[in-house]
Parts: C-alpha cells; sequence; structure tokens
C-alpha cells in the first residue's frame, strides 16, 4: 500500500533521524487507527527504530493498553491535552521506548460536538526529556480521510521537531 | 489519507458483517505495522466494532504486546505459522476481543533468506470457536508496498470469511 508522498516523505525524515540518534519509538493511535505506525513502517529499515505501536481506538484501550487514567477519559474526554500526553507517555513506559507519539481527535462525520467539533485532534509527542502538545482544528466539512491524512501529517511533523 | 478501493471495500464489508454480528475485532500486524486498523478505522461507525490493535514490529513487541512465546520465536521465527496464531490468540486475550486478525512476514527489499524469502507472509484469525491460519507467498520481485498492500487485502479476507 502506497503512502501518499508527504506522508512518505515526512516518514523517511522521521526514521533517518531516529536512526542517526540511535532512536526507539512507539505510536499510541486513536482517530488515525494505525496509520502512523502504518507510515513509520513503510520505510525499509525502520525496524531499527519502531518497536511497534498501539492501537487505541475504544477508551477501554485507552486504559488497557496504555494505562490512560479512567478519571481523565471521564473529566477530559478521550479528544484533550490531557488524554493525548497520558496516552504518549503510556505508550512510552508500555513500549520502552525512547519516543511515544499519540493522536486523538474526531475524524467525522459523526462525533462531533459544539465544544469538540469534526477536526479537532490533540497530538502529543512524549521523551525522556521533554513532552510536546499540540492541537488542531482541522476544516470540519474535511472528509474522514482528509482529517486522517492531515493528522498523519502533523504528528510526523511533531515527532520530527521533537529529535530536532 | 484515503484507503485503496478494493482495501476500502474489503473494509466496509468487513465492519459492515462484524457489526450485523454484534461482534468486536482487534488486531496484531507486524509487517503491514497498523495497516490492517488503519483499513478497518477508515469506515466511519467502524468504533462499533473495533477495539483497537497492536502493532507488535519487533519480536520483543510480540512478546510482550501479545503475549507471544520466546520459545516460539526462537523455534519457528517470527514469520512462521505458529508465532501467526500466538499473535491472533494473544491479541483477543489482550483486548477481550471477540476476533483478532495478525499479520506477520517479509515485506523486503532486506530480510528474505532461501527459506524465508521475500514476500512470504503467514497470517491468522482467532475466535471464540476456531482459528484459521493462512500462507502466502507474493511476488520476491514485488516492492515493499505491493507486498504491504496485498496482504491487508488478505487479512480483511480471511476476517471476512471467518464471520461469515
Amino acid at each position: 500500500m502506497q503512502m501518499p508522498d508527504d506522508i512518505a516523505k515526512l516518514a523517511n525524515e522521521v526514521i533517518a533521524a531516529l536512526k542517526a540518534q540511535g532512536l526507539t519509538i512507539a505510536t499510541a493511535e486513536s482517530c488515525t487507527g494505525g496509520l502512523v505506525a502504518g507510515a513509520l513502517t513503510s520505510v525499509s529499515g525502520s525496524s531499527d527504530a519502531v518497536y511497534g505501536g498501539f492501537v487505541t481506538y475504544a477508551n477501554e484501550a485507552k486504559i488497557a493498553m496504555v494505562g490512560v487514567p479512567f478519571a481523565l477519559l471521564r473529566q477530559f474526554g478521550a479528544v484533550s491535552k490531557e488524554v493525548a500526553l497520558a496516552m504518549a507517555e503510556g505508550a512510552m513506559a508500555a513500549a520502552g521506548t525512547h519516543i511515544a507519539v499519540a493522536v486523538t481527535g474526531i475524524a467525522g462525520p459523526d462525533g462531533g460536538s459544539e465544544t469538540k467539533p469534526v477536526g479537532l485532534v490533540h497530538f502529543a509527542v512524549a521523551s525522556g526529556e521533554e513532552t510536546r502538545h499540540l492541537k488542531k482544528s482541522f476544516d470540519p466539512t474535511w472528509s474522514r480521510d482528509q482529517i486522517r491524512h492531515a493528522s498523519v501529517v502533523e504528528a510526523l511533523k511533531l515527532v520530527k521537531k521533537s529529535i530536532g
């Protein structure tokens, strides 16, 4: 399955940067459903850097797979800065990698609300040194495919920025 | 990110069949690296059926995430019927879903050997009732993208067959 050009380019850059620095990565994905991991592993030789990933689609999976606290899901909802950060930190801990990237958002067309519209996506990257968070509000008229595509791009960009 | 037409069609059929029967699914992916989960979650409303998935790219991830026995990896290697079955059964147990699908193979261009050439992929689907295994030997001259594409297709077909 061929990755779109922009995603393939970013995935190659991220894997090259990780390998150059001897770093390993894991993913924790909700709305992108495995596509960030799919992009990273599209790169030949990515096994030097990619440990694996968690597709934490259901809230129960966020709790069971990467230890997102139930209380955070209750208080802030699955699509929140707090849960994105907990997913990234939990994935890094569960996988034992240097870095983990997390994505949680509303890809639509259903599931949006006034406060959390379709297109709202929270990203987080955890590393030993720091944790980054990014919030994006993509155009709610975009298709599910478009929002997931843009989310994979932003996730890879955030990883790239984090590893410098 | 748009799924290729054949994958999108199969993913829609699988999700519809799962929902019609009230079944839940989890994935355990090595060479496809999250793309089977990415395909399933490309379907709007898939959260009714998809719990989540494990991208068990490294051998260590196969052990830690879905409980593949170290002895099986040692004896048969990561790309084997035995490990595919253990991945599917382990994912079903770890996720607590009705069904789990597993993929492990050699997408190339590196990593092939005389006994396990590029293009060799083992698939397994576990359910409460039965476990299915499928071995495919895709054309070793195919690109990594082509082998991963064909692997996603076969994984979805095997799930579809398993749920009838």
